[in-house]
């Protein structure tokens, strides 16, 4: 087993200077398309028009086409008549003028005196209202130079110009090469369960889609074993059917079974193996016969780090095509964001509107876990020479999504319930402009991000054992003068979760201590976590007796996970979490879900939007019908 | 013969809430699609997983796979041996965790002592380095909700997520009927010249690849005459084949061979006719069959601005996608525009970096001229509300192009010459950072416009006939106190250009008196119309003795055209555009033709490109092959 070390570790500047250097400039070819298909692609030579235009002296105005001449003497007090149509021809914009014509009148100062006769009331000069030949496109003129990307009005004037057909670069051919033992493709899983030890190959298809994104042609191979011989075949299948650039998903990393490196050396030369880019570090550039082989890494965060960075970089520049760029925002950082010198990090983040500045908060890091991206609407990027951000800092965060959405993206943080889930949808169906993104720190990790300005709202189900009230004790302790409002959602069933047949004949909260079941527990500050202790404190039941306690969870379906994975015997956490992931359930308490949020959010549209949206008999009845809650409150403010 | 006038003028914002008012919301329906051909589209129902991911515990490093609580003795100075495999099993990062094993320890922190034995320093705690079933993505959960559009990161997630089909909003089916018995399919033309009084159809390409930019298919039909018979069948046949939108280009105006209006009107219902907007007024909406059907209007800009402004943001709103919207930047205007009020306006303008600042200028505004939007590259929007714009006022411009290539565009005016799209070409080649923009104002406009920092740089070829020398007289007099350079491109032959095999028999400036002999002329302000005034006094002739003194082109290559249309006899002016109109040229006088440059501007990269470009031998040989050029001084700095 070799340990994980890279021999060839590069700056992310050198490794894409590397590869630029090292890849032939002209291995993206040119084709001949139709004009009419060309919005998009780049001219890989000079485009020079065929025809003029127009290609006719014609009118351009509706009106009577004369000779010139024979006006100059019109006058309001002394008007001119002319023969219909041998001095004034009737004539519609773009018809051809006359060869003996030289000028327009407009239908507007044309009066009828009989059908074949007019009166005029002013002179026209030569050329008047006459579009002349070539007044927009000489023939033999540029139109346009090699690499301009075409855009859609473009194509009207190759066409216009009498260019059906031109040059254009190719579409650089990428060949993405899935390899791992492990992964299956997904569309083969049948059932609701993955075969044993199985992953679902995604990577590919993301990395084709982001080749489309940069113009090029994304070829998927079907998945090679972890096997050198089997991925130095498919590299080389793939270079003798044309491909422009190859990319082997995964085995790029150093351990036993990574062979990306390897397979890279012996057919051609590594070039880099390690970038100092995080998630992205595990990758590999190489050269095979004059083209560029890359190992891109396994973590789809980093997959698709290390190719945007990377690859997407490269297939711009073998097109002549500037990159697309992300809009970027000035944000203010929510919270201190280390980072390891020496490494560039791309961190996801969730960025929102609040109190009149955009503030960012970074997600989790995980490169593993794909909903890092999924749930983000930002990338905050901390260059190598960085030990990360502070808090409060001003950076630059690029948007994932369009800012309008952006704008109007209500950020949502503090307990978690499914609730949230359903609101979301809700928001988005009634308009595009609108989004929500939660992230989930407990109900007191929620006050505090209200009081701080990190979100407009916060889930918070906070029991106080000593008043018997939810929230408002909290809210009062902790946000002393800051006008806030307190918008019940839902009463819900809180209980054990328990797996299905409950094997362990639990039966109420007593069963945790002493018996050899193992707990699986909420996070502190969470509202759930609070409710465990109060009802464990009314039992007489001491933390040390519950097996578990110690191990915590962020959420309730992952309590519920845990205990469906045979992880844990039970949880603390709601009904529709239960009942989603099929696990039994026993009822503890009802508790009371609030929404807290700052005044000063209470007018954002998108607070404003899912107000309307929980008031609505639909939204009820959905919340129902999830099971274990009740609706008798919602929408309802709390007095404070 | 109807005058123009529109019975239902609507403002732009009018416009568009009718058609989304009398729009069905449900037009568009929904369909499944492939996951992994998702990216784009826009989900048409919330998502859900329906895999955990990971779906089993598995390693989230290489290492070996233990049971924590046989670890947690191990200290530095107390080394704990494990036995392979029994107490510690070799594992790779992905690979599934054995049952009874609840930890990883990273290979990082393994000493083997035997094939069989490793010894181990500090404890792992349970589910150490292991990747948590469900830690991603949790079966059940929300993976996107309704109106979603889907990144290509996003397939990731639903591939993980056990989700390989899914449904989608269908894409707008947009049918695009080109209508005008002047108009001649582009593909059918041979040869050299169009038809006589036929136009190539162009603009239905132009709203394809618009209909594609917004997500939606486009349907080009035949080119359908001028009969309201036939143009009803070819709307009713759109419909009938499950159009969403109908689109007529053109007759949409009021003239006597305008029938869309009166065909919607006898098909459905008119909404408009007539929208405040310019270009692009005459647009007419209707609904035929609950279908939105679309009278664009026929010159290309305006058929571009009314699709961009009117039927863009309606094929967005159907698929409930948010629009895409240009780049903005805070540009200072170079000179007034004047506007009318109540029409609002989008103009096309050129901006550049120049000094420090964006600059924009506007080109003219001919809606019928698609070079206007081909040559620009911005658009300059002036509210209905406003009379224009003021000289020095700041606006914000759309940009056409990416800002980067913005920031790098070289903005050339003064005299025109065919070297200066040569020189595009090779900066474009260069990178395609760079490009150049030119409006030729002739060479006295561009000094005042360097002067005034309007342009980078301008072509000048001014005779000063009581010195005998070229431009510097003019600079010395126009930009005292301004540091400038100036650099010449080329010496080129002015001359004469005449038809082919010369019918008039022209023999030298002196014929252009007297005779019967239309000249036409240069616009006052050039360096040729100050050489025609200087030859014609030179041989005695006043201008009243020249027929077509008064008639002015503003290039070379519209001189040309006008002596082969016989519009004119003869004009002056280089041989390059004589040769590439195969006409025929009798030399006057060989000029110097220099290129005025700020010192400001002198360092900005594509000046400095522009500069390496003009140095070089393939350069100087393009230009020679030209004609009528000699490259003799070609780069080198004028003494000021």
């Amino acid at each position: 087993m070799k340990r994980r070390i890279y021999l060839k570790m590069k700056s992310l500047e050198e490794a894409r200077n590397l590869l630029l250097e090292a890849c032939p400039s002209d291995i993206i070819g040119e084709e001949p398309v139709p004009a009419r298909h060309a919005a998009g692609r780049i001219t890989s030579r000079p485009v020079y028009a065929r025809l003029s235009s127009p290609g006719f002296h014609s009118a351009a105005m509706d009106g009577m086409a004369v000779r010139a001449a024979e006006t100059f003497d019109a006058r309001d007090q002394d008007p001119v008549c002319l023969k219909v149509p041998g001095q004034a021809l009737p004539i519609n914009t773009g018809q051809p003028l006359p060869p003996d014509r030289d000028a327009v009148i407009m239908i507007e100062h044309v009066t009828f005196l009989s059908e074949h006769e007019i009166e005029i009331r002013s002179p026209v000069y030569p050329w008047q209202n006459v579009r002349k030949v070539g007044e927009d496109i000489v023939a033999t003129e540029l139109l346009f130079p090699t690499n301009h990307q075409l855009e859609p009005y473009d194509i009207g004037a190759l066409l216009t110009g009498g260019v059906t057909e031109l040059y254009v670069r190719e579409r650089p051919r990428v060949w993405i090469i899935p390899t791992g033992c492990e992964l299956i493709n997904p569309e083969e899983i049948s059932g609701a369960s993955l075969p044993p030890g199985k992953s679902p190959e995604s990577n590919s298809a993301v990395l084709a889609a982001m080749t489309e994104q940069a113009g090029a042609l994304p070829h998927v191979t079907p998945i090679v074993d972890d096997d050198p011989e089997a991925l130095k075949a498919a590299v080389t299948e793939a270079l003798d059917a044309g491909a422009h650039v190859v990319v082997i998903n995964a085995g790029s990393s150093a351990g036993s079974r990574d062979f990306s490196a390897q397979v890279i050396e012996d057919l051609g030369a590594l070039l880099a193996h390690g970038v100092t880019i995080m998630p992205g570090k595990p990758t590999i550039l190489g050269m095979v016969r004059q083209r560029p082989v890359i190992g891109n890494p396994g973590y789809p965060v980093s997959s698709f780090i290390s190719f945007e960075q990377i690859v997407m970089p490269l297939l711009y520049r073998l097109q002549r095509r500037l990159p697309l760029k992300r809009h970027v925002i000035d944000a203010q950082v929510a919270r201190k964001i280390p980072s390891r010198s020496g490494m560039e990090e791309f961190r996801r983040g969730i960025v929102g509107s609040i109190g009149g500045k955009y503030v960012v908060t970074p997600v989790k890091k995980g490169a593993g876990s794909i909903s890092t991206l999924t749930r983000a609407n930002c990338i905050i990027h901390i260059p190598a020479h960085s030990e990360g951000l502070e808090e409060g800092e001003m950076i630059q965060a690029e948007l994932l999504r369009p800012e309008e959405e952006v704008l109007n993206t209500l950020i949502c943080t503090g307990s978690h319930d499914l609730i949230l889930d359903l609101i979301k949808d809700m928001l988005m169906r009634m308009s595009p402009h609108f989004n929500m993104a939660s992230t989930h720190v407990g109900s007191m990790g929620g006050i505090m991000a209200v009081k701080k300005g990190l979100a407009h709202m916060a889930g918070t189900h906070l029991f106080d054992p000593e008043t018997g009230l939810y929230n408002t004790p909290y809210i009062h302790r902790y946000m002393k003068d800051m006008p806030v409002r307190l918008i019940t959602l839902a009463y819900r069933q809180q209980g054990l979760i328990i797996q299905k047949g409950n094997p362990r004949g639990i039966g109420a909260i007593e069963d945790l201590a002493g018996k050899d079941i193992t707990f699986v527990n909420r996070q502190s500050g969470s509202g759930t976590r609070v409710l465990l202790d109060y009802c464990l404190a009314k039992a007489g039941i001491r933390a040390e007796q519950v097996r578990g306690y110690r191990s915590e969870e962020y959420t309730h379906m992952a309590v519920a996970v845990a205990v469906l994975s045979g992880k844990a015997d039970a949880g603390l956490g709601i009904l529709a979490a239960a009942r989603a992931l099929d696990l039994d359930f026993i009822p503890v308490v009802e508790e009371r879900y609030d929404l807290l949020m700052s005044e000063e959010s209470w007018s954002h549209p998108a607070i404003q939007a899912m107000m309307e949206i929980i008031s609505t008999k639909g939204f009820k009845e959905k919340v129902r019908g999830m099971g274990g809650y009740s609706t008798r409150d919602t929408g309802k403010g709390v007095h404070l």
